[in-house]
């Protein structure tokens, strides 16, 4: 079946129909607007992501399931680098009308999933026609109290500089996908992304970072945001970068500096954080129930940022991130 | 200037340097997520809407501020149909990188005017380029008390039916547009719609509709949302549907029914919605700050659909809105 044949109220009823009533949630998907409760003493989080089909995905490269929870999982890192708790979601989608009804039945389980997981509701969105390529668009909504939440801007020379988990898996992910890989590490790593939900919300309520922002952009860039907004600079130890099992056995196939991947490579959806250094262990200690790994990889300084390899000098660093306007490989 | 030379980062700071603080609003554009401080005792309406070039707009025939406007309006008009109080808006635009960044700004500052007028603030977005063509993602947060806000499954038989304003004549400016016209009431109407949202907010605040929609697919199509969800049937008398003065001079040109247009056209974003008859009084003294006419256009019955012209006959009912899969003109 084709969409041209379901029809637009159709999508929405098949989407509507598999999704559960959820605490907060006083009116759904259905009507104008969707209603909520929200809670008392509690500041709203929000944030939106689009997703466009040749850009930030490519269909001959990502089955529909991974594509759906990739497209919530990516706003869900948002809240996440806030030390929010996730609540709602609003899904909007412009669909080629070739599409097949089956891939979208996919796309909606994959988001469904993820949302279950996280706790999160789905409340509303649109559905319209596409000429050419599939656009996702999710806006997600979440909670905080007014003092726990944590901004980009708080970074204070002398915190160390935290990031969860591995860095470059992503980037070199989506590399052996285009050279024909299918499976392993990195390519899940990029295809299946997991926000850090959970590791930033208790983060957050232990009121243990001074900035914090999710890997999306790549390492440099994103820690560059944090340095902007905290009007502070950064010196990063090369040999500090977290790289998995999987990254180190592929470093011998790699043409390019491998530490670009760690260093440039977006969408780890890895938390980067800062905080004083008499709060690591604490920040080892908020993260062990989760068993996710926490590493040091540098300092906040004064001003300018700095990537110093094992032998003390300087490294280049020639990329800064994705630039989505930019002319990119 | 082209955003290839712009870039991602200078389009966001571009559209962030024109946006005013706004009460609520605890951070703004710039980090993972805006945070914004729900009002006490209110519950949060949200809603998204995507526009997409070629599908929902052309822009041969529509300058960048009327889209910027529109943009949001269409948004604004589903919180009006709630009958809330708009409060923050998020925009996400996926833009062909050979747009001219002139383009951009014009299409900002229409969607910043818009928000200006409503008192909304723009609290977040995102930007990203597009293979093939502008793609719009607005999503709309605003706020009412829980025992007032308006859903579409109030009505009950007896209930008087109510539009605000005039119909039809979105479609026929579209019409109009595409045989050349470029000026004149209906396509202004088209291209520049004005949400009813201090009409919306008035109905609700004074708690007069049963039911309420703003008409968006045509007249038959959102009505039928408010039957559905209401359980109830309805009868719509064709000679007090309201048309406006330059409607009435396109009939005698019409090839088509000219009923077709306020039946089943798009786009009007006027508000529809049901009262008993013993409000109706206070329906029109509601609305009379504003100098909108609101009519009386037919009555809701405990089942089935029927349009009745002058000569008390049933109307044949062809059209029941426009459905974004299906193959129309």
């Amino acid at each position: 079946m084709r969409l041209r044949e379901l029809g637009e109220f159709g999508l929405i009823d098949r989407i509507a129909g598999q999704v559960d009533g959820k605490a907060g949630v006083r009116l759904g998907i259905g009507d104008d607007a969707a209603v909520l409760d929200p809670s008392p003493g509690q500041v709203t989080l929000t944030s939106t992501d689009m997703l466009v089909e040749e850009v930030h995905f490519d269909l001959s490269l990502c089955d529909p399931h991974s594509l759906g929870r990739k497209s919530l999982a990516v706003n869900l890192s948002d809240i996440a680098a806030m030390g929010g708790r996730p609540r709602y979601a609003l899904l909007s989608l412009a669909v080629p009308p070739e599409l097949p009804v089956e891939f979208l039945d996919g796309f909606t389980a994959g988001f469904l999933e993820m949302a279950a997981r996280f706790e999160v509701a789905l409340v509303g969105g649109d559905t319209c026609s596409s000429r050419k390529g599939l656009v996702i668009a999710v806006t997600i909504m979440g909670e905080q109290s007014p003092d726990r939440f944590v901004p980009r801007s708080g970074a204070r020379p002398g915190d160390l500089i935290f990031v969860t988990g591995t860095l470059g898996d992503s980037a070199l992910g989506l590399k052996l996908l285009r050279e024909g890989e299918r499976a392993g590490g990195p390519v899940e790593r990029h295809l299946d992304p997991l926000p850090r939900v959970r590791e930033g919300l208790a983060l957050a309520e232990a009121g243990l970072p001074t900035a914090m922002i999710d890997v999306s952009d790549g390492l440099l860039a994103d820690l560059g945001h944090i340095l902007d907004l905290s009007g502070v600079g950064a010196t990063v130890e090369l040999a500090r970068l977290p790289l998995s099992p999987s990254f180190f056995a592929q470093i011998p196939r790699l043409d390019d500096d491998p530490y670009l991947f760690p260093l440039a490579g977006g969408e780890d959806y890895e938390l980067l954080f800062t905080a004083p250094p008499d709060r690591a262990d604490a920040v080892r200690e908020a993260l062990a129930p989760f068993g996710t790994p926490v590493t040091t990889i540098g300092e906040i300084t004064a001003a300018g940022v700095r990537v110093v390899g094992a032998d003390g000098n300087d490294h280049p660093v020639a990329a800064r991130g994705y630039n989505h306007f930019s002319p990119v490989d």
